[in-house]
């Protein structure tokens, strides 16, 4: 099997993962926080451990602004959801968004009557959008680091340059870029940063993180035991507590804590990058390929999404899988505003998403089974 | 190590959870249901056969109706602040709740104007209590099936057969019950039932489920990616992608499906009432133990409450880890409201919980070690 879905989930994971959450599950499954003894203190250890590594190494000055969810989308809705906002209140995000982004976005236009901009322009002219339609108003800007299809990415700093001159907060979906390029919060002014752990940062599934630079009031999305302060009939004003109500899932941690500190040897950005553009130029020599996003002149993310002439993205990833055992995904990826802009709505996009793992005879081989593909459909 | 703080987290696991988990992160480490190629596939049925084991030992007609959250927190929180109230709206609910059914509720009292009414009796008059109280008004009623302090069982069928009688929906937290005594949704009518996978089901931490039996609407509480409907701005109206949005826990829910398969094998409920007995009698022959909740003869959890004098009740936890090396848990248990009727919120109460791999000999250590500690105390 080649997989070459790494944007949906990396695999495979580096060996001490799993290892990690053996030991988390057989050796100190107890309640991190709950108990009053050596097991509970342990686990309990293995989750400040994991705060502390992703707080250095993204840039967050309080390490109990590091907060557990179960994915990134857990993280992006206790972001948006929990952001105070009032009636009037305007945000703008990009086209680029996941529904994890756009979803809560789009409720909470019913339900607390905010305004929502969709910045419409491709990366180059994000800025400059940007720019033109800020306003006093605007509390909150979400910005998707990078495209979960094309690998496109957000020109954050000049972004955040920007964003700096007003009172607006700014949140970044780094879902798919956390791991791979470095992100320092408090060096970008970042006030949020939401990512999962089971993308780049190669830990498991079942993971995910809101990091908080600054202060920021934050309403809790789950309200429940936080296993201090119990007498109390609200949550405890108290980070991580306040949002993190409910045991943590312990082994998970353990994983992604591994995982975490041999992240830095395993990744190879540039050879991620050099594969990519090696996928990107053996595809656009096959007849009726189109490639969508960035050429292989501008930075990007190891990410490419392709077409076969009108076929059926999806008929393309089965016969991808059934007969080539090439794992790649097919559809809409969960941003349907990215396929607005491509026109891409019925066809969707086969998606070829790349890994550390990752070989040049995998790549080879994607290349040469969808010329195979073309040219069995075009001689139809 | 002698681990009494089952009703925290059980441990051990059995064996099968730890290697279910390993082959989900290195066998299969795809995203369920958000690719187009073998590995998700397999990654989507081992969703879709816990859904179906959690379905058939709750007795709930439709496993779709099955959704997975981190915790019962989770759980508990989707059912509660998803449920569609309206201002003026009242819910009963027990003394013996958690605080993750307290603090939502009273969460919604100022924020949707609802109105609670905590039953104080205890597990005897909880269902004269309620008859006295229910009203046309009444549209939840949230029952905690067992204390996680004294092991006392609410008396769920004669509460629902009340309940039954009204247009009121039932909402049970079953965490430290399920796994334990069997309860059939259908059966007794009940509509939401919620409970952690890391308890009695005896899977990871990280786990979670929230069973609804019939028609209700519930609003998500958490918006994003359902890998499904990608082109809708809103949720899709499916369960359970409507309420599982983004990446589930796989390695997690395979854990627990291994767990769940061998779990008949492994559970000895007779036992571990025997070894909850022997221990209640143990202590009660101790002068200067106070034990709480009901006496032998009533049907109870594992779960054993105690003080000795007015020592508080961390003081003697930290003894037994660090000098006995067995495991309890002390304090409130996240769950004050219990502690007001027993009158021991200052104090707290030492807290035994008994599992499946507990066994004799580990008993009648603890309650060795309670009379060398009071014998310390009271000589002083």
């Amino acid at each position: 099997m080649i997989y070459l879905d790494q944007a949906a989930s990396s695999f495979p994971k580096p060996k001490v993962v799993a290892e990690a959450m053996v030991e988390a599950v057989n050796d100190y499954g107890a309640n991190p926080g709950r108990g009053n003894h050596a097991l509970a203190d342990r686990a309990a250890k293995v989750i400040q451990t994991t705060r502390k590594l992703l707080a250095e190494r993204f840039g967050v000055s309080n390490p109990k602004k590091v907060l557990f969810f179960s994915n990134a989308t857990g993280a992006l809705n206790q972001a948006i959801s929990g952001f105070p906002f009032s009636e009037g209140d305007h945000v703008i995000t990009t086209r680029f968004e996941h529904n994890s982004v756009r979803r809560p976005l789009e409720h909470l236009k019913e339900k607390k009557k905010i305004e929502v901009t969709y910045l419409e322009g491709n990366s180059e002219e994000l800025a400059a959008d940007l720019k033109a339609v800020i306003r006093p108003e605007t509390k909150l800007v979400v910005i998707s680091h990078a495209s979960n299809i094309t690998g496109e990415i957000a020109p954050l700093k000049s972004m955040m340059e920007i964003i700096k001159e007003t009172d607006s907060k700014v949140l970044v979906d780094a879902s798919q870029t956390a791991g791979h390029f470095p992100i320092h919060m408090k060096e970008l002014g970042i006030d949020m940063l939401a990512f999962p752990g089971h993308k780049r940062l190669l830990g498991p599934q079942g993971t995910g993180a809101l990091l908080v630079e600054g202060e920021i009031k934050l309403d809790p999305l789950v309200y429940g035991g936080t296993g201090s302060f119990s007498e109390l009939p609200t949550q405890p004003d108290r980070w991580p507590e306040k949002y993190e109500s409910g045991t943590l899932n312990t082994p998970g941690i353990a994983g992604w804590k591994a995982a975490l500190q041999e992240l830095d040897e395993i990744n190879c950005v540039s050879r991620e990058t050099y594969l990519t553009i090696r996928l990107m130029e053996g595809l656009a020599a096959i007849k009726d390929v189109m490639i969508y996003g960035p050429g292989p002149d501008v930075e990007r993310m190891p990410v490419l999404a392709f077409n076969i002439g009108d076929i059926s993205s999806q008929e393309i990833a089965m016969i991808l899988d059934s007969h080539y055992q090439i794992a790649v995904r097919a559809g809409l990826h969960c941003s349907p505003t990215s396929h607005d802009f491509y026109a891409t709505s019925d066809q969707g996009a086969v998606r070829a998403s790349i890994g550390p793992y990752n070989t040049e005879e995998e790549i080879d081989r994607l290349i040469q089974a969808i010329d195979e593909i073309r040219n069995g459909y075009m001689e139809m």
